[in-house]
């Protein structure tokens, strides 16, 4: 017998086994050993449970195997609770079996103590050896709700039973789960997996994504991760999702500096970059929630209803002041509330000639005194206009079954003559009205800020989702002519060169060991030029005065040439000079500044930003994942704020966006060939001109010891 | 009998009635005229209810009265329920009657016509001219649960039923305090007044929150606004409500571009510029919440516990996961989580040896293996530690009454022992649980965020009273020397000779009316000079030529004496030239903008940024109300970002923020004398140098008609 629900995923057995064997099997069903037996029973898992206890005939009315070897069958999957010391016996047990996926809940590993580690490595290498895949250790299990496949020592599951639904959950952290999915269940949100990785060693949340994102079962994923130790993993995962119409939400803990340190204490996890971790969400088409809260809401809309086509909604209520606050929530989280047409003002007026407004559409309190009064003006809005949401506010309304249930009949026909259509309802309600809503596509909120907060997050998905996919390269491009080996650092000419080479616009410059070969180096460059001491030891050239600008003629040229030697010559650690930069003087123009940042997680980064203090002061920088295509590279400088500054800013005239879009395509290029060796690169000044750009300066440095 | 409850307030016979007559009283328990009746026999009001109806002998069993006249009595309130042509004839009766405090539930005033607007303004004067108190017209009335007085038809009440307690709704939109108080209730929430003040003819939200400020049972007073009429008032009544430790938790409806168009159709209220509220909240110690679930959740906080004394908190949690997603909580909302001391530690490790972290501290999920272990643990804590706030995360124990009831048992001892303190705990609850730690004065969340968050704003608001008392000046202060008279509009002399007046530094220049003048005071100020044409006729001189800089001797002021006039004689609209102003060259410091800008709510606000594109750019801009304190200029130039630039940037020298502040304040002089019939002030640039600083240029416009 193979499992329907099999869809050829090497998780596939973790998730959806036919059968178990609980090493550890306890006869009492509070003990850890005895609450995953407990818990199957219970759901009524169909599978075969295969309680492994020595001393026992049978485990809570299971008959009990001495050893894994006494079982007749092939067995699909383990739960090893037994204490750590003993784990490695009892998975070489497994592998004696012939079991392919294999649990370790125990504690007792990495996060204890160097010991710890040292028994999870060798579970790790046995496990790898006999092609044996290892959930956890120090794990709370995997449930998989529709298989009523409990196999967790949850204690969260002892209160709370879930219903089957859209929802998975795939957190590292099993008590961060527990939190997240006992609320969802308190909600009476339906789910479908859930699985808490703990120590990671061998599957981590990021193959559980991918695993969900083909899981027929899973309509929207849940994840939260600490440290995230393979970006590019973790990137094609979420672009797999996003790729299956599955949206992702994914929280990241250890955002702030405290959170950084408490995560370190927690787990080992380096957290990466929290800003790059949000680049990498935008890029891959996934959601980054910062709260639990956020992130069911978001779930919740996401397993009832499409993503919306467009960003624009209507707001019907029969408050007005409630429709102004859910107008200021629109504004705030980037929804549209565009007016209707003057048609449909009209026609709205014919049935509910006291209507205010053209969007927030206010029926006010005495719309009860229209029969279907509010039934068919939302029938009409819908119609006559191409938004994709529709916000409904009810006040009281849902309390009320004498005014609900009739009003609810007719949503539920609107519902299914425009299935593309969000309706979110916003107003109180119990569980029981909920789940009657939720089976005719329609969601409700108490709150009307948490309802535009979830649907805002559903049109940006699908504007991310929308920007995915002509463009995105592949994330793991091969390098072109990456060079053999790299030199510790470059000088500000090498740097150039290699820049140039790439197709950076760098400006005619010459490299001059004498005063000579500089004049005559300026007479073919044309005056002004710029003089400049070029050493790879130095890295800040202006400050001890590197730098001689708007030279005017040879004599002055020549004074340079000395007067930069002898400044360098007086540095107190002997810098080795390379020799005299002389470069044409270029003026006018606004300074931007171009980077590649590596991420220790996500690799090369590519940076943009505005010269000045505002970089800063302001912070206004932006980060973009290398590859870069052309899309994303035009979408990098329009998301700096001081952006306008480059688009005809005050009746200036517009610089030439194009070179510098182009720059950074290149510079991504270069940043891909070289990304083993590199540790970073500033171009800085990049001067973009009314017609043309050029690297007035660049430092790129390698990593020590490559 | 006089009420126990009265407190001399002129909105106490509206809260507090001893009797009531309701003109419009319906048999019908579902009619708007029989729903107050209704209400009021259910919740038991204790004083006289006097329907009014002339052709019922008895209405919902209470005895019936024809008219007011035949009431025996005395009567403290009526509440008008007739058609809106009826209402100016019912509030006549009350008069007739001395009712001095009257409600008008009707709708059809100015919310509907023109016509509806006359009718409104006939009822304020006459109550106006005998004294009478009106809320209304089209309201939803007043609910004081104490006192059991239900006057409304809120449906909202039919379907909930409120719990006395601490949490005041003051709100012009009926629906909207229905939204609110619905969810109160629904979160089991204890309410002490409700009140809607509809178009508040005569009562606004702004007089209800100085009742609810002196209201011996109100604790927290939660209010919404839409429009505001006079800024100074809701000053007076925000104040008094901090000095009276209620903390107001403010939302303004209407922030947005489409929110403010939508108010304007709802109600003809302005919004007053979003910005400056958030200010004046700042200011005068309320909080600005965002939505209601906010709101009730900063009120839930208050009503159980104290302000906490300092912003510090622990994290004790069973899980790190949530211990890592609160301390990024707490740095996103500004709540410090600092280690605790190594002592504290020791003796923490001693009581819980598997504990991870200094704080947050996790004692994982074993926890449940040391008997009174958490509660161990919290007790050392806190006595351990001088933070104001103990956040404990229980994850699923509040789930377990086995484990959680003698942890509660426990936490109520230590509650006791540390009045002072918070005590937040984060997991699920039922209600009947939620109300026992209630009753214990612990708090419970579900969301991690949402408990940080609502600190987060406690933390804040007592740091707003903390500033409140010292320095806060009356608002209402009277101008000094003011001028009997003011110019439509002053040219930069007559300006900057008006600023200098008030004591802000304004170099040595002179009005020069030929080119000898010109060529007598470059002398006298010293070269290099600068000439500016100078007109009040034009505001723009630099886009046509208007300012010649840098001049170096007596035949460059000729010739720029000669340029300036040549080129204002050019310009087609012909403004009239006053004359050429002669002024030093100004060199280094950092420009920055002084400003005034006129709220026509608020009255006059100081403005603050530092020049160039970074004020446009990342409206980088603060705001402070006029009369300023010191501390509050202080505080006003600290909040702008690009501050940074004053106190030493990059090794720069700090600049002369005392002459900076010292002008803020002159300027806040100048606008409060100024303020009836000034438009706006832009100093522009006034340059901070490192020591003393300068008025370069100055713009003082006036309202017209004035």
């Amino acid at each position: 017998m193979k499992s329907a629900q099999m869809n050829g995923h090497s998780l596939d057995q973790l998730f959806n086994p036919r059968s178990v064997a609980i090493i550890g099997a306890s006869s009492d069903p509070a003990k850890l050993g005895g609450r995953p037996i407990r818990f199957l029973l219970e759901a009524g898992y169909e599978g075969t449970i295969y309680p492994i206890n020595k001393r026992a005939e049978t485990v809570q009315g299971l008959k009990a195997y001495a050893c894994l070897a006494d079982i007749p069958g092939d067995v699909d999957q383990a739960l090893i609770i037994v204490p750590a010391s003993a784990a490695l016996e009892a998975l070489q047990d497994c592998i004696a079996k012939n079991i392919k996926a294999v649990q370790v809940l125990s504690s007792g590993f990495s996060e204890e103590s160097a010991e710890g580690l040292v028994r999870q490595n060798q579970l790790v290498e046995l496990a790898k050896r006999h092609g044996v895949r290892l959930l956890g250790p120090n794990c709370l299990g995997i449930v998989s709700v529709r298989n009523r496949y409990f196999a967790t020592f949850s204690t969260a599951l002892e209160a709370l039973t879930p219903s089957p639904g859209g929802i998975s959950f795939a957190t590292q952290s099993g008590a961060f789960g527990s939190c997240a999915y006992a609320q969802a269940i308190q909600r009476g949100l339906g789910i479908a997996r859930i699985v808490a990785t703990g120590n990671e060693a061998d599957i981590d949340v990021t193959e559980c994504i991918d695993f969900l994102a083909s899981d027929t079962q899973t309509k929207v994923i849940c994840a939260a991760i600490e440290g995230c130790r393979d970006g590019n993993r973790l990137r094609t995962a979420l672009l797999k999702a996003a790729a299956a119409g599955k949206p992702v939400i994914l929280m990241k803990v250890g955002s702030s500096v405290t959170g950084q340190q408490a995560v370190a204490t927690h787990t080992g996890a380096i957290a990466g970059n929290d800003r790059i971790f949000d680049v990498v969400c935008q890029e891959c088409g996934a959601w980054r929630a910062y709260s639990i809260e956020e992130m069911l809401d978001i779930a919740y809309v996401c397993t009832q209803l499409p993503l919306p086509a467009n960003d624009s909604a209507s707001i019907i209520t029969v408050s007005g002041g409630i429709g102004v606050l859910m107008a200021d929530d629109a504004e705030r989280y980037g929804v549209k509330v565009p007016a209707v047409s003057e048609e449909l003002q009209q026609q709205a007026r014919q049935v509910v000639p006291f209507l205010v407004g053209v969007n927030p559409l206010d029926t006010t309190a005495q719309i009860g005194a229209i029969k279907q009064g509010l039934s068919d003006l939302i029938d009409l809005v819908i119609g006559g206009t191409e938004f994709s949401t529709h916000f409904i506010y009810l006040a009281q309304i849902p309390c009320d079954p004498g005014r609900f249930l009739p009003l609810l009949e007719q949503l539920t026909a609107i519902r299914t003559n425009y299935p593309d259509r969000l309706l979110v309802l916003v107003g109180p309600s119990e569980e029981s009205l909920r789940k009657q809503l939720e089976q005719q596509g329609l969601v409700i909120f108490a709150d009307p800020g948490r309802a535009m907060r979830a649907v805002a997050a559903l049109c940006e998905l699908k504007r991310r989702w929308l920007a995915l996919h002509p463009g995105l390269p592949d994330p793991v491009r091969p390098g072109r002519h990456r060079p053999d080996a790299a030199k510790p650092a470059l000088n500000e000419w090498q740097a150039k060169r290699l820049l140039a080479q790439y197709g950076l616009p760098v400006p005619t410059e010459a490299l001059c060991e004498s005063a000579a070969q500089a004049v005559t180096a300026a007479s073919e460059i044309g005056y002004p030029v710029v003089a400049k001491i070029v050493s790879s030891d130095i890295q800040h050239k202006t400050e001890f005065g590197g730098v001689l600008l708007n030279l005017q003629n040879a004599k002055q040229v020549r004074e340079a040439f000395e007067a930069l030697l002898d400044a360098a010559g007086k540095l107190s650690d002997k810098p080795s000079i390379e020799g005299v930069l002389i470069a044409p003087m270029i003026k006018g123009g606004v300074e931007t500044i171009l980077g590649i940042h590596i991420d220790p997680t996500f690799g090369p980064m590519v940076m943009f930003g505005l010269g000045g203090v505002a970089v800063e002061l302001y912070d206004d920088v932006a980060f973009a994942s290398v590859p870069l295509s052309k899309a994303r590279a035009g979408q990098l400088v329009r998301s700096v704020r001081a952006c306008r500054l480059l688009t005809g800013w005050r009746g200036q005239k517009r610089l030439d966006i194009e070179q510098l879009e182009s720059a950074l395509l290149r510079l991504s290029d270069f940043a891909q060939d070289w990304a083993p060796v590199l540790e970073g690169v500033d171009i800085n000044p990049f001067v973009v001109m009314e017609s043309g750009a050029a690297c007035l300066d660049a430092v790129i440095s390698f990593r020590k010891g490559t």
